[in-house]
């Protein structure tokens, strides 16, 4: 999440605000993969463009672990524009000038919509992890819901990377009268041991912080820090690829010349980590972290032979899958694995690597084929290009 | 460190002893590369096979981060042989009919040898944090002065895996007279970028563990469990490939049939981690932890080509370096890289490869053509073979 529009680069959406709507109550609430259901549910969004007369040109964003609504543009008085500024925008690879551009915050987050932060209505205290489990299903429900609310039948597209694009799939699959294309970067059709494994680790150091009573830490004024901020700098690295932090940090020393035969970081990539352990910290609550870990372990739309068949018969969008070559994260291999399920199945599908040393995180960052091949094909669906 | 004989193989050294020696006091300290000096300084060993009467025949075997001197056979009353039984005996690898075998647990280490849990003769309580930071070579230099006490002036090999390696390499740099021949396993001659992230993690989730107590969780009648279970059990990621993981977890879940839609593990290879930490919480110190990887992340015997061409340049020994295919957190790109220098300056090198699923734990691992071609190695310069 480390992309930033540049001073050089000043076409992009310029100031903008969230909005919030209440689409689900307590009455009507929203039904759930668990059994469980959750109102009200509010979500937090953002929308970049203009909605055509006909309703046709509307491309959703779906967001990663750490991401929010907040995509593009900037929030009054602050610096920093939203998490992929440099992707939306008049002319950019996501075209306002064409596309009517959205994205909310999914369910459990902790950035405007309903989340385990938000009050439990039948206890008037925050739900902490009484807040139901949601899956990436669920989410897409709750963005479904929005949609209905926005007076959006079809998109154009919809688009993640990482999680946001186990979301985009799941939107194939669950809503195909809905979905014109289906634009899937970096992700893959289901976790690996070693994925879950990470996410688990994760959890562990967040639910084993003694600041973390049982998930009820705002109860007690108090932040389980040290294992949010433990967990994120373990992510990070796997964000990372060995030979992107080699380049960046190698064994630098941080603001040291030699060794210092103690406990402080000695080198700079250890530096580097605290940072982003302790920046995080700062806007990211911990009991969001444990449940899109969770969702994201359980995705897994196409467990055998027979549900892959179920689901994809009745889909019809264009999909886009790409990937990077030094993700070790989600490799290509696993990009390749979901790309030869769907060829599999008849669906059409394009599929491209991009070189790239970024690893994970490669797909926030300008890497310019990258760019270039994501807006030539959401310019076609526009019609601007044939 | 999951290698174990099995009721199959009752060929291997059998009974086994560990024996503990005082080789500096306070007036005759060991003098460390930080400046600091250490005394009294007790090492803690273990030694298989006989000496020969010229004192030729030993072989000495360093041990990783989370090893010990009890590299084979059984302590009385335990079920579990040592670290490496499978590799060491009567026919074995490192062949007990030819070899005088020993391995000290190194300084800075909580079995048996001088480490921050020992007392500290100037406040009479345990070091903690207070105790100075170990290299490498500081480690080596104590294994020497063992070897001197047990009148041993030469190594036929030295031999170690992973941080063993290191230790293995820097024997060849800093006694070439003393070492015949030099075994570095999955080992590399600098850590990575990455590497040195993953340990810094590792050391962040101990030292912010409330209770780590800046170091003195001894005398607060403490232990950072949670902190040293986080840290191991990321590292154990680490020492396992994606495929091995795969293979042997999948998505398979932990006893139960259905996702649980809670916090519980849901998948085996959660509760295999979970198992792994807490398991280590229990045989290791939080603080030797923090020492050995701040050891790793300095160990960089050759920064440049002109340390390298001057540290190099007395060496005489045979080297044997191997790495395993799967290996991600010593590539076998890294084993590699100190292969090229020591051929570009003229060194015995001997390099392999060897095909394994099982990551970097593949070293400790009964993987057939390693461990033949070990046993071939050794046997040669034992004689044995020509």
């Amino acid at each position: 999440m480390s992309e930033q529009a540049t001073p050089t680069e000043p076409s992009g959406v310029g100031l903008v605000e969230s909005q919030t709507v209440e689409l689900f109550t307590a009455a009507r609430p929203l039904a759930l993969d668990s059994g469980a259901s959750l109102g009200p549910v509010t979500l937090a969004y953002e929308t970049y463009g203009e909605l055509n007369a006909a309703h046709t040109n509307a491309v959703l964003i779906c967001h990663a672990l750490s991401g929010d609504a907040h995509v593009a543009g900037l929030h009054a008085g602050d610096e920093r524009p939203g998490w992929w500024d440099g992707f939306i925008g008049p002319g950019r690879a996501i075209d306002t000038n064409h596309h009517f551009v959205l994205c909310s915050n999914v369910i459990g987050g902790c950035s405007g919509s309903t989340g385990p932060a938000s009050i439990d209505p039948t206890t008037g205290k925050p739900y902490g992890l009484h807040f139901p489990m949601v899956t990436v299903a669920d989410m897409v429900r709750a963005q479904a819901a929005l949609l209905d609310h926005l007076g959006i039948r079809r998109l154009r597209s919809v688009i993640g990377g990482s999680v946001g694009g186990m979301q985009a799939l799941q939107w194939a699959l669950d809503f195909p009268e809905r979905v014109e294309s289906c634009v899937i970067i970096a992700a893959t059709g289901r976790l690996s041991a070693q994925n879950i494994a990470f996410n688990a680790v994760s959890r562990q150091a967040i639910m084993t912080d003694p600041e973390f009573f049982d998930g009820r830490y705002q109860e007690h004024d108090a932040v389980p820090r040290r294992g949010l901020a433990v967990a994120r700098m373990m992510a990070h690295i796997t964000y990372l690829s060995e030979e992107g932090l080699q380049d960046k940090f190698g064994r630098a020393l941080q603001d040291r010349e030699h060794l210092s035969y103690g406990f402080d970081p000695d080198f700079a990539v250890e530096s580097y980590l605290a940072y982003q352990g302790s920046k995080f910290v700062q806007r990211f609550d911990a009991n969001t972290y444990l449940y899109f870990t969770k969702a994201m372990d359980y995705f897994d739309p196409f467990p055998d032979d027979p549900t892959a068949t179920a689901a994809l018969a009745p889909v019809e969008c264009d999909f886009f899958v790409c990937s990077f070559s030094s993700d070790w994260r989600f490799q290509s291999s696993r990009s390749k694995e979901l790309v030869r399920l769907l060829l599999r199945h008849r669906k059409h599908v394009a599929y491209q690597e991009f070189a790239s040393s970024q690893g994970h995180d490669s797909f926030l960052l300008d890497v310019p084929a990258y760019k270039a091949t994501l807006k030539t094909f959401l310019d076609r669906r526009a019609g601007i290009l044939q």
